[in-house]
């Protein structure tokens, strides 16, 4: 215990460990999930396509069947997966934030849209509010494993879509410097909101240079048909150099075929189509394929997010962009639970696991929210952080190597002491491989009684509301807060 | 909705489904772990081997090493990995319950020795009772996912060994048909209780001819010894045809390497002990490979059960079990959580869903464990039961046929509809694919307020209150009951 105390903290477990030892489906259900996608895009293909993407495609080489649907040939589609980016950077503003996308790194970040938040004093829902993303964007700032902070809550005490919009990315710029993420209503909003980034990033024209925000876009609206005011927005972001996940979300016996290889057929060859919208539009432009398989409960009609099949089809959809060598992006740790509760754990367990074994590169969803997306939580965030620390620890697997086998050392140990406390082996690999928890409780059960009994949700309230207290960063200088306020309508 | 009211209830995701997907190691790294497992046994060999034991190892092909050890060479081992039984039944005592071990079949079920209880009305811990053991076992004797019950608890109110050991059994048979397991105190034990279960199995022999209980036995002590009296239980169940778990407990870190991969080499070591013991008595006798790898929190001293270095190692065990085509068991979903909180469910969910997809076949610790095993409880039952169901469903897979595809229904929502609400395949799909949980939470934030806001907890306490208060099984005849109560001490 003296030894370890004197060693160096090293985390034996950080973001970007190597996925992919998990293959829900074989290479064969792989080709026939990839050749039904590819015969919807060929024979099928996209309704409501506007017109300045329908020039784009026409030109990329895809067809106008006469009947409002745009059919995109097999040798098209496997040109933008081609050329499409493998990996690129995602910039954190702190360039030792920044996190490369691709490959089988896996990274847990943030996506939600949240409009209700877990109150710390009631324990109960209430509108989420623009102080409210200030606060979980400073707390998640001293998260290790948020890799990346997309506005995880909307403030719905801002009615303005330009001001939302404005005041979102405001607050992800003065509370954090990782890589960040917004979503834009409007294609018109992406213009003046690269001039505030412009600031933050020391001139006009420096963030293009070196974007430090991806855009959340959702191009294809399930079945099989883009949305016209984020195909806009696309384009915008495009020429404004912003790397975009573009997010196919369908939704399993509503939007999509319950059945689970149907559903996964039809939501590939939707992410594909954004694909090919973006290669039609400037080919190889860094898009996260973002393929979320979302399920809803059919009793009810509602989106559910922790369950078994969530966790299955977003491994499977991992699996599948993964095997296409594309950048995937998809959506775990999506509790239905309201309380933060066994059911909370459990299902963010189980679904971000999976994904993450599975070698989903950039798992969205991945820390705070509960209520089946609808809510965010303080006390979510900092245990789902050292859940993602259990996690990345299995991904990280197991060492096999002559020194760690340790022959000689198991019969040293054996001949000698009879056990293996306190050698320098242990030691070793204590420091090493092994990541110890701050928040969750090792305690004996009388220890627990004698310190209150608390349960995970009191604890972590107690970390969030210290962090809250403590960590309050001032990202943005002065000067530049104030061209911003110059500018624009800080609320 | 109606339909689906109307609809039969089919279990989407029963026990037994197929793991093996996640595969935590390399071929080259199980070649490598089993090579020095295989060298440990040849060189560096077993400890403390009861006089009995060394004459039928010595026939068998092992030798003494003059200096207290015994050695293993690789053909000895080979061969009791080629005559063990590959797959066998558990029987329940109900035949419509047993299970098969083997191949990549996975079944969770309880393995615990808690010496302490949740307290469902003060919420905390108190030691266990014999009234614990009862109500336990008619509780999980309705929960489908528990496939075996192994007393999940001691009844630390009866201090007399053989009275204990009886009581145990007896609080088995009057409460479940399942297949049921439990440990022996003593050799001397064995008979007497086989006497016991042949009044229940209807007559004298009756009990051998179709054993419906198990032993857990850790005839194995790490490092590298055999245990004399768990290795005398191990003849008397032999004698008695009574089935085998024999566990390996190592402890990395401890009675283990900390190195992961050291430790696999070691416990693969000691489990291939029990099976070349087992092989040397009687050839093939249906032997349970229980490699358990358990970690300790190397700060204190103490185990912990819940970690992602859980996780891995007994995904990495259950691979190597079957690699060797074995039937493997190991332990999962042991958190070291003293409330049932988010930890316990986050615990739970990343350690067993890792096992499972690994394929472990019988997975023990699974249902109700509390506190690093220390603990078990009634509420933790009834959330774990649903839990694996979750499981199970990952498990299940993607079936990607021509149907499920259904290219064909696709275009035609996408071209009629626009949506896939209400059709006959979103029906099918409904009944056959999706498992809908009873007691999880997946209401709307409001609704879940003016319901009283509960947690899984709260739910979990209501559940198993009425099942405790309505399920009251008396599995034994009141003739059986009166034999029994003539020969024994039933407390």
């Amino acid at each position: 215990m003296a030894l370890r105390a004197a060693g160096p903290m090293l985390d034996p477990c950080p973001p970007g460990q190597i996925g992919g030892s998990y293959k829900p489906l074989t290479e064969a259900e792989i080709q026939r999930i990839h050749g039904t996608a590819l015969d919807l895009l060929e024979r099928l293909g996209m309704a409501e396509v506007p017109p300045r993407l329908h020039a784009d495609l026409l030109a990329a080489g895809a067809l106008d069947n006469g009947a409002g649907r745009m059919l995109f040939p097999p040798a098209l589609v496997q040109a933008a997966v081609d050329q499409a980016a493998k990996t690129f950077v995602l910039h954190g503003r702190d360039p030792d934030r920044s996190i490369e996308v691709g490959g089988n790194r896996v990274y847990f970040g943030t996506g939600g849209a949240a409009v209700q938040t877990l109150d710390m004093e009631s324990g109960l829902y209430r509108p989420s509010t623009l102080a409210d993303l200030h606060d979980f964007t400073r707390l998640q700032d001293t998260l290790a494993n948020v890799s990346w902070f997309t506005r995880c809550c909307v403030a719905t005490d801002v009615p303005d879509n330009f001001d939302l919009d404005v005041n979102t990315v405001y607050a992800l710029l003065k509370n954090t410097t990782k890589p960040i993420a917004t979503s834009f209503t409007l294609a018109g909003h992406v213009a003046p909101i690269v001039r505030m980034l412009d600031i933050a990033a020391g001139g006009p024209g420096e963030f293009s240079r070196r974007p430090f925000l991806k855009a959340h876009i959702s191009p294809v609206i399930s079945p099989m048909r883009y949305g016209e005011d984020a195909v806009d927005v696309v384009y915008a972001c495009i020429d404004h150099n912003i790397p975009m996940s573009c997010i196919t979300a369908a939704q399993a016996g509503a939007t999509a075929p319950a059945t689970l290889a149907g559903f996964l057929a039809q939501s590939l060859a939707e992410t594909l189509a954004s694909l090919v919208m973006v290669h039609a539009i400037q080919p190889g432009f860094p898009m996260v394929f973002s393929n979320w398989p979302l399920v809803v409960d059919l009793r009810t009609g509602s989106f559910s997010g922790g369950s078994g099949e969530t966790a299955l089809l977003n491994a499977a959809s991992a699996q599948l962009s993964n095997w296409l060598g594309l950048p995937s992006g998809v959506a775990c740790s999506m509790s239905d639970a309201k309380a933060v509760d066994a059911q909370y754990g459990m299902e963010k367990g189980i679904t971000s696991l999976a994904a993450a074994l599975a070698g989903g590169n950039l798992i969205y969803e991945s820390s705070g929210m509960t209520a089946s997306l609808l809510g965010a939580s303080f006390e979510g965030f900092v245990l789902d952080d050292e859940m993602h620390s259990n996690t990345y620890r299995a991904l990280r697997g197991i060492e096999v190597t002559e020194e760690n086998l340790g022959f000689d050392a198991v019969c040293e140990a054996v001949l000698g002491a009879g056990h293996f406390l306190g050698n320098q082996q242990t030691h070793a690999a204590m420091e090493r491989d092994y990541f110890y928890p701050s928040l969750a409780d090792r305690d004996a059960p009388r220890t627990w009684a004698e310190n209150g009994a608390q349960d995970a949700w009191s604890r972590a309230r107690d970390r969030a509301r210290t962090i809250l207290r403590d960590h309050r960063p001032a990202y943005l200088t002065p000067e530049q807060d104030r061209q911003i306020r110059a500018q624009f309508n800080i609320l």
